[in-house]
């Protein structure tokens, strides 16, 4: 048993090589409806797990492609570094696509969404919630309660349309106290670099609509019953986990504890420039890593591989995702 | 930071420590659409992705449970390793879900099937196959081609309905001659303990309406262009895989080289009951893993959760499935 496919698999040879398909087939390909969609699709991005006696959706937004990952991404790392890495993932070194996965838990009350995604309004490659939800059976008038992990662009855009349209008519807003103190602070903004002032004006504009709903919680709060808020500051200023329950069962929301997995899961060291607050982050990440591996509590990140979730394990000097094998039955 | 999911999080406490939803959520709950479906159901198991300027599409069938993994199902391990290894993959030890995985491969002259799956005859829990080709945009006379990985029932049993009449109306059938030559044999079938007696009659009742489009090929031989046999026998007489290539691109059609990862990826040397020659099977799993662990290539293994596809490196005593990233893109 021996392949190689320099010599056997180039097209050319595996046509040179090939019998031609049989007389039978080749007539009944004709007779049949075309072979496959003339553009080729992909299922809808949602996936259901439960939790105890409840059920939660992880929706998939899309992507946002980064040119050059081991060029300026990681602080700290050398290029080789973050190539070797890449490679060892099997992934590709020209470009890393950032995953965005929101997260739904079902409740008797109405839908509770955790963050909200690009809104189709940060690129071509994202946007994806709503036909997602669609797809799921759940629709953006049945989200009662949005809580937040932070206010970075992927996450909190989706708030509004383009026109600064509220997306979800019927929800209320659940923010991290430190994270809305920051950003909302006249002060802070005015004196951020101009590469943030976007950032603060984002803010400001997809939480507008929402004035008259919007509920600061305290670092620990139970923001509502099985949803507890887990401080993990650093990526942003008041950045928050959320950690859900049902009976013995817990599941924690990471947000953006960690990007994705190849990097500051695997490198738990490495700062990426996203984090406003490197040190913090760092710290933050191998305090909740090792206490989610310990208590081997299955964790959703935002910036993991759809379906973005599966428990965490030390290896190493880091840790490492086992995916949650997907399954057919809920 | 810190949590306790026994002190804080069992859901009564959790209750009496949260606040109600606020009035503005609960009203709007209540005016609201229904907050999920009644059954919740899960997305359809399908998912593509490219092969150089291929299209792949792997298929789930569902899954068979198989009690208490521990006892009995692995040959020459202790119970307590077995045990562990479902713990350490956070795998519940009390059953083990295996899941099915058909692949397509879309082609001009129409698709190319490996295996067909349960045909929803062996257990409840399978017989997904027929829904999710429709999610996907195929159908079953789309399929010129249908490549044999080998003959047991979980993988060829979905060539017919219950009542015997083809489900793939123009399809020819490839298979692979030692595989064939086994089962057809009745001085075999004759000389079959009773346990075994079934499968050899199934084998006989699913080709039986393919008889006239049946083609048997040599081990390495060139199935169509881009598709070659690659001789893995051992866990039956003829067990064959598939390498797939378009270009410099390669897939491994594993088969069932292994099933499920946790199983013998993880642990070659492990002996599973359905391996019916297992110091050939070990000796073969461990050569192709070495080879695709050497050269980087993809593979879908039937056996592993879907979407079943990913790479192999060498870990330790074994091997480790890297899975490969879900991506909306195709």
């Amino acid at each position: 048993m021996s392949f190689d496919r320099r010599t056997l698999f180039t097209a050319s040879a595996a046509a040179a090589l090939a019998p031609a398909l049989p007389a039978l087939a080749q007539n009944q390909a004709q007779g049949a409806a075309a072979p496959s969609p003339a553009t080729p699709f992909q299922a809808p991005g949602f996936y259901r797990f439960r939790l105890g006696g409840r059920v939660v959706t992880v929706v998939n937004d899309g992507f946002g492609r980064r040119p050059n990952p081991a060029q300026g991404f990681v602080r700290n790392a050398e290029p080789a570094a973050v190539e070797a890495a890449l490679r060892g993932a099997f992934m590709p070194t020209a470009h890393l696509d950032i995953p965005y996965t929101v997260t739904v838990l079902e409740t008797p009350q109405g839908l509770v969404l955790f963050d909200t995604g690009t809104g189709g309004q940060l690129g071509a490659t994202a946007g994806n919630i709503p036909a997602n939800l669609r797809a799921a059976g759940l629709a953006p008038e049945q989200v009662t309660l949005i809580v937040m992990t932070h206010f970075h662009g992927d996450h909190i855009t989706g708030l509004t349309d383009a026109e600064g349209k509220p997306v979800f008519a019927n929800a209320e807003i659940v923010v991290p106290e430190p994270e809305w103190a920051f950003w909302m602070d006249e002060g802070e903004a005015s004196r951020a670099p101009e590469a943030m002032k976007g950032a603060f004006a984002n803010v400001r504009r997809r939480f507008a609509p929402y004035q008259a709903r919007i509920r600061r919680i305290a670092p620990g709060a139970e923001v509502a019953p099985g949803i507890r808020s887990i401080a993990t500051f650093g990526h942003t200023p008041g950045h928050t986990s959320y950690l859900l329950a049902d009976g013995d069962a817990q599941v924690m929301i990471l947000g953006d504890v960690t990007n994705h997995p190849t990097f500051n899961l695997e490198n738990p060291g490495w700062h990426l420039i996203f984090d406003m607050d490197a040190p913090m982050a760092e710290a933050t990440r191998r305090r909740l890593f090792d206490q989610v591996a310990t208590d081997r509590v299955r964790c959703v990140g935002y910036h993991f591989p759809f379906p973005a979730n599966g428990h965490v394990v030390k290896e190493g000097s880091g840790y490492r995702l086992v995916p949650a094998p997907w399954s057919s039955a809920i």
